[in-house]
């Protein structure tokens, strides 16, 4: 508990002087005034966020925290937990659409185990930081001690912490664990006070007669578990899930160390928004990558005023939005610091009418 | 004409065998089918255009075309048309915003002088494609004899079937021409058979009486010219522009070499609507690049079943859009070539529900 009240003290507004600054040198640009619209904005709040006139993004990684679901039990997945491992064995060799598309960005993939059901021994290439076998069935009882759920949040916080360390200058979030729709469906009708079926869809494909099981199992682990809506560490014990934990521990570390966080999708938006009800300066850092197929994606990213870059109906998860959300961010330092002025060009800024 | 003619000639459509088997093999790779969204569909379009199974997009180039308005004459735009040989010198030296992005992109940018009001004598690096030095007041007469069109057409064709043969795996369009907008908005208008006024924005930032103006000088234009909406050649010739008929000459020449295009935003569109007319077909080989502030835009692509890529507000043109869209196609085809199979990396297939 300690390294997360350190951290949330250390958390502080983006700089509101900076972003005046690159707006107007964005206005000197070769270009009509705003005319390239939210490349702009990425620019703007880069430097606001860096407080630093030059940025850089030489160094990009995305972390994808994989964690099991006790609630699956509940029949509430199209897929068994056992892909789970399988998947976190896919990522380390390479195999899945985070590692394509975050090679594609430049960015490199760290796979952190922080809750599977399942033994990796030593296994090269993993991140362990595992708290627990996978979380308890919600639907029965707590996923998580409240405990483990602040140690999940503070390995997500060591991690931020390590890599700003090491210089990397931008963070993705990501995720996977079979179920993993349902505690953030869980989360988002806590948080936003949304109804249960507002916020809750199909995940990775599941038929009508399971999503109106999905629904009646979220809106009965909440009935009984009765998580506290103003305490978002009692709602991510009460019917989170650890991987959710694990992001909300990257974003708070990220607006700690002044870096920007790009959100993945649905579930790494419900651990951005757990961040964000612990300290809603956090906001100030994220980047929302995506538009999400699910439902409760725009309830939350609204609550947080977020506007996502991209619509592509992506619904993997993993990071793989983030890692196509960075290609565009980046994009929109490198007009902020490459492209010429009109006094540079010898082209005539004045506008007529 | 003759080239126009058998450029025609030579279009078919895409292959809907090989988009078929595309999408067997995105629904046999470690994802929940169709889970990566439009990310498959750009795939499954590449693969069908080149009837390849293994496609590759290594050279990429966007071709930028310049031209003068005659209806600046009008008050229609909020820059001197000296701005355009201006931006032009600018795209040589790399200061634009086309320059950044498309390096960002890793595609080469030629600039094409199709119709500007200046003498550039031999310019290095400048394509010299010049049909007339700036389009004549279609305020007051027809912009193009239709001679002059077919050239600008041709232009397009000869750029697109020499880029074709050294090798280029991707086109994209762009353009930069004062006062370019209002071309554009005509030719939507006649071929969409929309109001000017819904077709009509503030292109690069005009005040509001001079958008009225704007309308009302381009509603005189064509009730004076008369284009025949059933004929793309005379709707170019009497309302169009240089580039915007360079632009449906690349199109027409990608479609006869079964290249794909990416169609950069209001005026690119303009182009891509031209060769449309002439021939449908064409349509199977554009990728719309984004949603342009115009609100003519998404009329325009609604008419071709074009749904735009990315959404950040851009109005820039020159071929901004394109470059950044061209990142997500290839992050697709990325998906599609590099991923693994639930075979090769032992996770489960089965969907249990």
């Amino acid at each position: 508990m300690d390294l997360l009240n350190e951290t949330l003290k250390k958390i502080v507004s983006a700089n509101d002087d900076y972003a005046i600054a690159a707006q107007r040198h964005l206005d000197n640009l070769t270009k009509p005034p705003g005319s390239l619209g939210r490349l702009e904005e990425f620019a703007r709040r880069l430097v606001a966020i860096f407080r630093n006139k030059n940025p850089l993004l030489d160094k990009k990684v995305i972390f994808t925290f994989a964690g099991d679901h006790g609630i699956t039990a509940e029949g509430v997945s199209a897929y068994p937990k056992e892909v789970t491992p399988q998947m976190v064995f896919n990522f380390l060799r390479g195999g899945a659409g985070i590692n394509v598309l975050a090679k594609h960005a430049g960015a490199e993939v760290v796979v952190v185990d922080i809750g599977v059901d399942y033994d990796f021994g030593r296994t090269d290439g993993l991140v362990d930081m595992k708290v627990m076998r996978g979380t308890r069935n919600f639907a029965r009882e707590s996923a998580m001690t409240k405990d483990e759920a602040v140690r999940c949040i503070e390995a997500g916080i060591s991690l931020a912490d390590g890599y700003a360390k090491k210089g990397y200058k931008i963070f993705g979030t990501g995720e996977m664990g079979i179920g993993n729709t349902t505690p953030s469906s869980a989360i988002a009708s806590v948080l936003t006070g949304r109804a249960v079926s507002e916020v809750t869809g199909k995940g990775t494909g599941i038929s009508d007669e399971s999503l109106a099981n999905k629904i009646r199992v979220i809106e009965e682990g909440i009935r009984s578990n009765r998580p506290d809506a103003d305490d978002a560490l009692d709602v991510l014990a009460k019917v989170g899930g650890t991987e959710i934990g694990g992001i909300a521990g990257i974003v708070l570390g990220a607006a700690a160390n002044r870096i920007p966080v790009v959100i993945d999708g649905f579930i790494s938006t419900a651990g951005a928004l757990i961040a964000y009800c612990l300290e809603p300066k956090t906001a100030d850092y994220m980047f929302a990558a995506h538009n999400s197929v699910e439902i409760g994606h725009k309830v939350m990213l609204g609550k947080m005023g977020l506007k996502p870059i991209l619509d592509l109906n992506l619904r993997l998860g993993e990071g793989t939005g983030a890692a196509l959300a960075m290609l565009l961010i980046e994009a929109g330092l490198k007009i902020y610091k490459e492209m010429a002025t009109f006094g540079d060009a010898g082209v005539s800024s004045e506008i007529i009418n």
